[in-house]
């Protein structure tokens, strides 16, 4: 259980992600609806578009986007450097140009504070360099030793800007490589975060060398504070990443397949486009109660796709994030009823 | 008070337009919220895609697209006449080209009765050739005349598919002429239609023009079956064909505009995208109860319109639609009343 001044968060948990300030194409009544209690935010985004000074004059971003629950804000690490044309580091910072219109900017830990800050959010995260996948482990140490000193940084600024009634969370960086990890880990307990995540996974190397970086580093995180996996995954990862210890995650993959037309099954993944469904008056999901499941068939879900409506993306998510979410509670039911080992022994039938 | 086999619908009313078997980027359930009891869609879209043969196989169109409430059906004529390009009439009917893949279709007034037949309409619409404007009166009669020969052949057709279940509604045509306005009437009120529509109006001709031939052609519709003015329009534009006489009406207008960032309020048309909305914390529409304004702030809705965010079309609609709709409910109250001319004389308030 997460408390964030917004409510409480049941953990494991599963974050939708809202980058500019919206789950795309689900308005928030579904949202509550669906149980969703905690959502992500992007820092990178909403500082371009439309600022944060803006969001914090209009009362910070749970009120201007209309979400009384809890956010979660990424701090913008993960994008700036996906965009490695456009950015050049430093010790003291980052230097980018934005995606959007070329406009040249300079952030640094601190300042990265400062806008999450003036967001309002309940979960801040510290500002970190995340590597790339592959990186050699001389890159990847160099890299690792600058994101723990800007750990530092933003703890002490996140001290003198917040009251305690908020988290800042820590990222362990250190590539696919154990003694980096480990170091990374060490440092980031020392200074006491009030969370740790494990960043710089998910980022294109092969799921099983995912499995063995978190198979060494998950178990050193503190136990008695929130472990947060980054960016990380399908049903079928959220299971196993569960069972090896990550208690808080986020993903684009529910909301951005459901654009795409690929929906998450109880009997797998769907592609809603195939010609095989044109006539199924079936729901996507017989096992799912969600608004979707409960109104409309896979026929016309199809059709929606096929004809390029609004629609189809709206109840494509709308059954992505209840089947994300279901799953969760029914993880959590497991956990507390202690039969979760069975369904880890069962996460091959979870679509990946 | 119209009655369908899907229920009452009070009139006068408003048709939100659903061209490919959905209001375009709103659920079902938030048009029942609404209170939308009809919806208006489009046979030639459907019979192109997905085919109305797998809609009567699906159950139908209600079944197909989960409504449980009414289903005006137009007949495609404005569709395939649109295309100019693409067409070639006859007597017999139309030949022409797919806008999706230039495939090759005919269709006769007996054909588009069968494919409305399988779809399942409530209401359904004669097949009619829809002039252009300008076009010269001696175009206009030949082609007046060749829809009452259409239209008799559709209710011959029929006649035979319909146990009297559904509405048949005759379609006047004529142009701006009118003598041509007056014979199409006498036409096809010696046949015997459940309702009449004016059609042929609202295709790019000057307002005053078209409320001159609504001013000859409304009076001469028989009174005790519904008016229905076809394509029209804006929220002024309703409440003055509501006084000639008219009590259906269908329109992109609310739904298109939505998508454009343009928001039909009681203080006027807002252009969302516009600089003054940017911080503006306020509603929509103060007056307004929707679900949009109830939970959104112009400042959020302008930083979705241009994020492109899909949520954005989503709520713009929902606002649109309810605008409508709450609008007729409280015109139907006034009739009632007997109050109804106040609103004529205060038309112009309202956003054209």
């Amino acid at each position: 259980m997460l408390r964030t001044r917004h409510g409480d968060v049941a953990t494991p948990v599963f974050m939708p992600v809202g980058t500019a300030g919206t789950v795309k194409a689900v308005a928030h009544d579904r949202l509550e609806t669906v149980g969703v209690q905690l959502i992500l935010a992007n820092t990178y985004h909403l500082y371009l578009r439309p600022g944060h000074e803006r969001i914090a004059r209009l009362g910070g971003l749970h009120r201007f986007i209309s979400w009384p629950r809890s956010i979660l804000t990424d701090s913008g690490g993960f994008q700036v450097f996906s965009h490695r044309d456009l950015r050049r580091i430093s010790e003291e910072g980052v230097h980018f140009q934005s995606h959007l219109d070329g406009s040249r900017h300079f952030l640094t830990p601190e300042r990265i504070m400062d806008i999450q800050h003036e967001l309002g959010s309940d979960i801040v995260m510290a500002f970190d360099e995340c590597t790339p996948y592959p990186c050699g482990q001389t890159d990847a140490e160099v890299s690792m030793l600058l994101s723990m000193r800007w750990a530092r940084r933003c703890l002490a600024r996140w001290r003198e800007l917040d009251d305690g009634s908020r988290g800042l969370f820590g990222i362990v960086q250190g590539g696919v490589y154990p003694g980096l990890r480990q170091a990374s880990v060490e440092s980031l307990r020392e200074m006491g975060f009030s969370g740790l995540a494990v960043g710089g996974l998910s980022v294109g190397e092969p799921k099983n060398l995912m499995y063995e970086t978190l198979a060494y580093t998950l178990p050193q995180l503190p136990h008695e504070s929130p472990r947060y996996l980054m960016g990380v995954g399908s049903p079928r990862d959220l299971v196993r990443c569960i069972a090896m210890g990550a208690d808080m995650f986020d993903c684009v993959l529910p909301t951005r397949n459901a654009r795409n037309g690929c929906l998450f099954t109880s009997e797998g993944r769907i592609l809603i486009k195939n010609a095989c469904y044109a006539e199924d008056p079936g729901p996507p999901d017989p096992q799912c109660e969600c608004l979707t499941c409960r109104r409309y068939s896979r026929a016309y879900l199809r059709h929606l796709f096929m004809a390029g409506e609004h629609l189809s993306a709206v109840l494509n998510t709308i059954h992505n994030i209840s089947f994300y979410l279901d799953m969760m509670h029914k993880i959590r039911q497991a956990i507390a009823s202690n039969s979760f080992g069975g369904w880890l022994e069962g996460s091959d039938k979870f679509p990946d």
